[in-house]
């Protein structure tokens, strides 16, 4: 199991209540591809959103997001954490 | 008080080693700036660190990164998180 940072672009102007449900569709699929989004950070003047996860894979990770409807930008496998 | 996710470049094939003494740099000066680093992550792959911040403005976390002498290439602020 490896743990992964994902980064969405175009989520401007996004409410937390948005977050949340976008959050919400990742998790009722996650478990079909062994991955799990423990965090989500959003940044809606720059359009981002931040989903720290742990998972397989980064196309397994890439592959909720997209089944979710909302797919990444770019996904960054991590070695460490402080 | 906002928070804050900061993203570095350049740091390719970085240690974890590495990425705790950087961390360390900034704990050291981060309360002169009224900011705290909360949790780092390090992607070595594609060079990239990620860091979770509180403080009172974008600057005052770039400031800290600067003055313990790893600028940060951008940052976010942070309106919701799940």
């Amino acid at each position: 199991m490896a743990k992964f940072m994902d980064v969405h672009d175009g989520f401007f102007d996004v409410t937390a209540e948005q977050l949340n449900a976008e959050h919400d569709a990742d998790l009722k699929i996650e478990g079909e591809e062994g991955v799990h989004f423990e965090r989500a950070w959003l940044a809606p003047e720059a359009g981002k959103v931040f989903c720290l996860s742990t998972g397989p894979s980064k196309e397994a990770v890439m592959r909720v997001h997209e089944r979710a409807g909302h797919p990444a930008s770019q996904v960054f496998e991590l070695t460490a954490e402080v």
